[in-house]
């Protein structure tokens, strides 16, 4: 069974400090993995992590304007942005690695690209990890390929991914986000479950209640504001939208819920997956 | 026109001290790289940097064992080489940013694979810069795929790859050299240069004379000991043999001749090309 698990940037950061890794949630998040591939009875043999850019990055993407859309070609730049992400991975890989998790880091820099969804470079090269999503003709065709996460997982490695910076052709580089990467690898590993660990216990409805199943946007439109199309900023309505799209079912789910999701129980809010 | 360029470990770093850059050397590498971008008239218009891993990595690969051949599951140990790699890919970064270098880091552990040549897994998935080199049935096929390098190269990016190690089918993960990445790029990227540039002059005859050209490895292969058909260990040898496999006429020279061979000329030794 393959299992693709986003460790949201908030959760694993202090979003307030910048460049601040929170080890007590990280330190959370490690012990329900380690302990989930201890006991592989219930647990995932497959697993790859995405972690989110969270308080680092942040604030050097702001600095040099790089955003999704909004591109640079000061190579400097980028690295800078690249370089303050690679030290959240290896916090998160040194957490992982204290508890005997075999992980490994896959930095999507150095291995995936977007071609602008305007142009007609999206036809070129890449096979595998395709991933066409969003409606929004801005929305540029993100290259995944999956080899080498591939070739880890066979190895019994566990492939820790993060939001980075990612070739834009025609822009530069613009910034890929962990929301992103998973709905892509979901896609491309035909994963068969998706989690998203998050700051809230699930999608929350109008009165703050974690709503148990979404299965359509138009069902939840009102309460999250999805009436908005042009919502591509990383809502929960374009998180939804995005995840509804994968035809692996998604599990949205707080910290204290990611043992229950990795021993195979359905935590939080339950989006999309087979009819 | 392609350009792809080796720059020895050797050059780069202190053999002797354990995770030094030699800073000199670098700088003048730099320079040239910097002086040749700035002048295309006749220098490359698309280079691909790779370094080789010096005396970064080197000792911790020896520490735990890990080979070219002999890999490990210890997913801990590998991300300590990887580590040491990277930190020698930022400071060859770092002198390229300096001097306005447009260069952004693509490391081999987060795309690159090998499938044991011996194994049956050598056919699947990797579409593009496949490369099996040598004739040594313990050799391993590379799956090093090159999307996102060329999206690099089309945004007119200077991507610097570096010796790493690599998940190897059947063995966890292995050391994958410089020199093996520059013949996989070379191949697969269509490149018009190979330049090597090493701590020595050229391919050297028994008096310690540059040879100016080598069209098979019959015509050296008593000047290099090359009748030993198990080198693959990376002597002159070996790295020769690679060379001539491989369509892209390759140029082995020193430092000092990078900014001649970076100008369109050739300094060194010729190994192989066009008939």
């Amino acid at each position: 069974m393959t299992t693709v698990l986003k460790l949201g940037g908030s959760v694993v950061t202090r979003k307030e400090d910048p460049e601040t890794v929170d080890a007590d949630a990280l330190a959370i998040a490690a012990d329900a993995i380690a302990g989930a591939l201890g006991d592989r009875s219930d647990g995932p043999d497959r697993l790859v992590v995405v972690h989110g850019g969270g308080s680092f990055g942040h604030h050097h993407a702001d600095r040099h304007g790089v955003s999704a859309t909004a591109g640079s070609h000061d190579a400097a730049a980028l690295s800078e942005i690249h370089g303050a992400m690679g030290e959240l991975n290896d916090a998160v890989l040194d957490a992982f690695h204290e508890r005997g998790v075999n992980a490994l880091p896959v930095r999507p820099l150095s291995v995936a690209y977007r071609a602008d969804g305007t142009g007609d470079s999206g036809t070129d090269g890449a096979t595998d990890g395709d991933d066409h999503s969003g409606t929004d003709s801005e929305t540029a065709r993100l290259h995944l390929p999956t080899a080498s996460v591939e070739a880890m997982l066979a190895e019994g490695f566990v492939p820790v991914l993060h939001g980075d910076v990612v070739t834009h052709r025609g822009r530069g580089g613009t910034i890929l986000s962990g929301d992103e990467i998973v709905v892509s690898l979901a896609r491309s590993l035909d994963a068969d479950r998706l989690g998203v660990c998050s700051t809230v216990p699930g999608v929350l409805d109008a009165n703050g209640d974690v709503i148990e199943r979404i299965d359509s946007l138009s069902s939840v439109a009102e309460t999250l504001g999805a009436s908005d199309a042009t919502d591509v900023t990383g809502g929960m309505a374009g998180k939804v939208r995005a995840l509804l799209a994968v035809p692996t079912p998604a599990h949205v789910f707080g910290l204290s819920d990611l043992e229950a999701f990795l021993a195979g129980r359905a935590p939080g809010t339950v989006v999309g997956g087979p009819e």
